[in-house]
């Protein structure tokens, strides 16, 4: 009753630059260790919003400097994790975006041909950049499954999409229905995020937070086993031959 | 990357007499066909709400010799789908359930000790004997797994929910999350459809609904192959160490 | 592209005595002038939860005193809105509802054969009577239109059925979705709430009530002649040859 | 109690070549039998994401050809169904709109003055052309009814919406709420889906839509002669003298 | 056990020229006889949207009168609710902001340094630059609490922020969670209601919907002094020592 | 600015032992520190369903011995967090409540006079003893609150009502608007979790969620002293001359 699928391709769109790390990094490292490609896309570098110790700790820093550091901080989360790193670089807080965002983001949708794709949940009116890059990625993997754009590109296969946890989920009205265990590999997202120096502040959260995610889905699921957990939202339905 | 799980039992829990028929009979058989105990509890017959044909073919018809006719036509179709069935003539329209229905349950589930449950979906103001079944399912659900509750027999384990379709799924609220291809077993769905003589008006009804899901199925998976399907929502939600 | 339906039979399940006033007296006189048949079921007088003026205004008030007053002045605000008044007399503050209710309500439904019918939102944590009274309803209304139920009496036929507005409707998730205009009939309306001498605060509130749904339901219908209106939220949805 | 509304202007705005037909052309072809006018704005021809068949099929396909024979197709609908057609050509795949977008559909709508629009439904992550279009929608609808808009041109009255079914129901939160019988019109319907002669595949799809609609339809409303009906969401709440 | 706060900055982001007094006038009035300092920006004069009266009573109006006579309305209004005004007069029906808008805002939140926010609610399909003036709103508030925005200005401390109440709550799925008693400054909301000559009509809906909402408020606070209320829906959840 | 309110007298009504500790206990140890009166009412021992450790622990146990224990350990997390305990006994899993238990609830309400109450949730199918514990508290509140209910008692005044957190919050709907800040209590609610011995598993968890409810309601208020907080739903909205 097993449906075996391989080694999927799997693509990490990421609003900021640590934003996979917290949010889905133990997942990524369970696919990369797994045998998966796992490339994540950084949209931004955060280097305006999410870079609050840079800016604190620096004299008259500038973005550009900002952007250098962070840049260098997703390099080596993404190493740590077993990941490849893009940025694109489109500019945060507010991160605005238009159709040639769309039709870029398509280009890597057909160039990679992920499998499974994780990104923002399409809700948060706290972190707008976050909502944004949702949509934005559900108009490109639509405009990436069509034949008539870009013609002469690869047309993407199907996908299935799991929008991993927002900071203040409730406020923003996700409800997870899909938990990914991580307890193997949460030494591994820890030494991840490390990376970025002055966040102690985030480590401590986004630890205390994987096992809180992990007693749930250790209740759901009645497994004792699960100590470490990150928690996802499916976009569209399972579809299969058995439950899953 | 597969979680294989063996032969699960399965355990249905039908509000009325055929309802098991209509809503997951192609589930049904492919549980069974994959070897699976299939067991299905009817907690009616379905003999006073869901028997028109009978009360309108029949003069002077009475709920005993409604029930007798019923009886048959579920035995029939469950030996049709694999599954055995047991009946507890709870009586339907309404159906009122206590505290000793639920422990009579609690007794049903541990004996059976299923891994997985399909049942009805909590909400439904035009069918309101099937909220009532979700309701009776779940109180019961949660005492047969605790300790203290009729401490003389087993404990059961994990188990996971599915809550099939609803007649008129949007009016209820139903946002179906899992799809179950049953293009292999539409046939034996098919034959089962017809035990009840007089419903060629469901049987008609419910081929068109497989293949409405079908073509959901189909566009959401990307699985041109998905001919027919059944649609369920999830109880609680899925945890692995992989996507499903 | 007119649907003409004659003039329905229209029901109005009201859970304490002057529930119907208040929430649809308007509609009530409508229909009554336009030659319908309306007959209200009180399924209690609100001999203790909505008495308040009457407990607090006669000295060792009791239940008997209390329900006597109460029978009257909803006899006479029945009579001012043209409809005759029937009280089930179940009990209040807390309504608590039975099997043996529901078939009471079922026989009721059966004998007057209703075509439209008025009750109370299934939501109202503020005032559990109000959703204990919509699912008695509900429950009553399935059971009334199968045939196995109570064999010897008439089946009752199709229905539409109106939820009115509850006391704070944003609260109770109450989402109008249908507006009656009662501008011809709001005096009528307005002598139906002096009957309860003492209750001119309910008067001031409701009076109010229907020149704000009045507000609301001009701008939405762009009709500038509505000043008064009553809010409702269908049941189950509009079926027709032509939009309405 | 009838109120004829004689026989209203009909606007219909979609999105790309053909969904006015699989949606709405039942209610188009009723509408238009009755004497209404009926109006198709094609916002786009679908010509990158809804014509996959013709890219698959023509070698070297460019998007000038294949807008020509989406326009060829969707005139012939439009003929059969007894509607003017207007195409608006703003691109789809992604179809992205702004402020002279909206300006231009205000002049569209004061021009015919519609007292019925029929439009796609604000929610589809799946589709987001369809939800760009029905903001584009209700945007252009409000400054048409204000009178410092365009102040040259003739203001717009009150209309009524109707929000067409998407393709994947539940999936988008669309809970109809309106269904139109189209039993009597489905031959035309039915004609008007075969102008696009690769598209059998819709064909089966649409058709079989139409009668789980009509299935619902005629439980939902107890009427037995309704074979095959269209889903709608209402816009903004029913006003009226008495119920619909 | 109470908290005491001082007096607050307290600034209110209204989309077009008066919303800001139908809405939230009491409030104003309110914070401002209490010694806070309040701002009012508005983003239009909703010289094309909300000025029916001086568009239909002026012939061949323009646009820059039609301004002009907003702007000293305006002022009027707010003068006598004891507020500043500013206005950033970016153009109504359609209001569409861009990031120069958003950043704009920016540099207006990091200057008065706000503890209260009063804005708009989120959804409003019939309103659109409602929801517009909100969304600008979020992205301005997030980006204006972020240090690498604007890098040379005061970052802006915690606020609070409260969504007054659209005209169609329900329509909108406006829930209020707060409401504010303005019986003690009725008087004052009453007389900037006024400053608009042609307006009666507004000053009627909205003096009878300060009436509603304290009936409402004094039904859910049992507090019966309370005659006239404002509506809102906090942005963030409350924190405190104690309970509010 | 401030609204001082004393030391309200506050309720807690907990389904099972130990719910007020895991739950509440923050915020019981806050108000009882404060001055406040604050008393428990327990409905249940949890002597079937929570009380895991003692079935299993103990040879043949019977409920009468769990019950024992149970009260014990109730009684001593009482003292500790400084509230008085009262045990209604009304038998768990399944809790099943009638009119009887309403009115018992009733009285209850009437001699303590609570002015805050703190219970469980409307929402939670994974244990189905919460919303029956919130709404047989619901159906008293409203009991208590009006005339003719035991006429001879003293009736209830207004009431602010919370509904504290379920084990798995997003899965029962729960969506917190109030937080309390329990950073100066803490080591007393961490004293209170351990009078069950064996329990250590609650303890870490509930350690746990107390510090991720403190990073939210930090995150929130931008009050970076929280380290510790309990979330909460209001039941009816905040009514005040200022905003909280």
């Amino acid at each position: 009753m097993s449906e075996n699928k391989g080694n999927p391709n799997v693509l990490v769109i990421s609003a900021h630059a640590l934003d996979f790390v917290w949010r889905c990094g133990g997942t990524i490292a369970k696919y990369s260790n797994a045998g998966s490609n796992v490339r994540i896309i950084n949209l931004t570098l955060g280097e305006r919003g999410e870079s609050g110790d840079l800016w604190n700790g620096i004299e008259n820093a500038t973005e550009e400097q900002v952007k250098e550091i962070r840049t260098d901080e997703a390099n080596k989360a993404s190493e740590i994790l077993g990941a490849e790193l893009k940025i694109m670089d489109m500019g945060d807080h507010p991160l605005i975006t238009d159709k040639e965002n769309i039709i870029d983001l398509v280009k890597e949708l057909r160039e990679f041909q992920p499998e499974i794709i994780l990104t923002h949940f399409t809700g948060d009116p706290l972190n707008p950049d976050h909502p944004e890059a949702a949509k934005l990625f559900y108009k490109a993997l639509r405009a990436a499954q069509v034949p008539g754009v870009e013609p002469d590109t690869k047309i993407l296969g199907p996908v299935k999409t799991f929008m991993f946890e927002p900071d203040q989920p409730e406020f923003c009205g996700f409800n997870p229905d899909a938990f990914i265990d991580i307890t193997d590999v949460m030494e591994i997202k820890e030494k991840a995020m490390t990376v970025s120096e002055s966040q102690k502040y985030m480590f401590d959260n986004y630890s205390r937070r994987a096992a809180y995610r992990g007693y749930i889905a250790s209740r759901v699921s009645g497994n004792k086993e699960i100590k470490n957990a990150e928690a996802f939202k499916r976009f569209a339905p399972y579809t299969g031959q058995f439950f899953s």
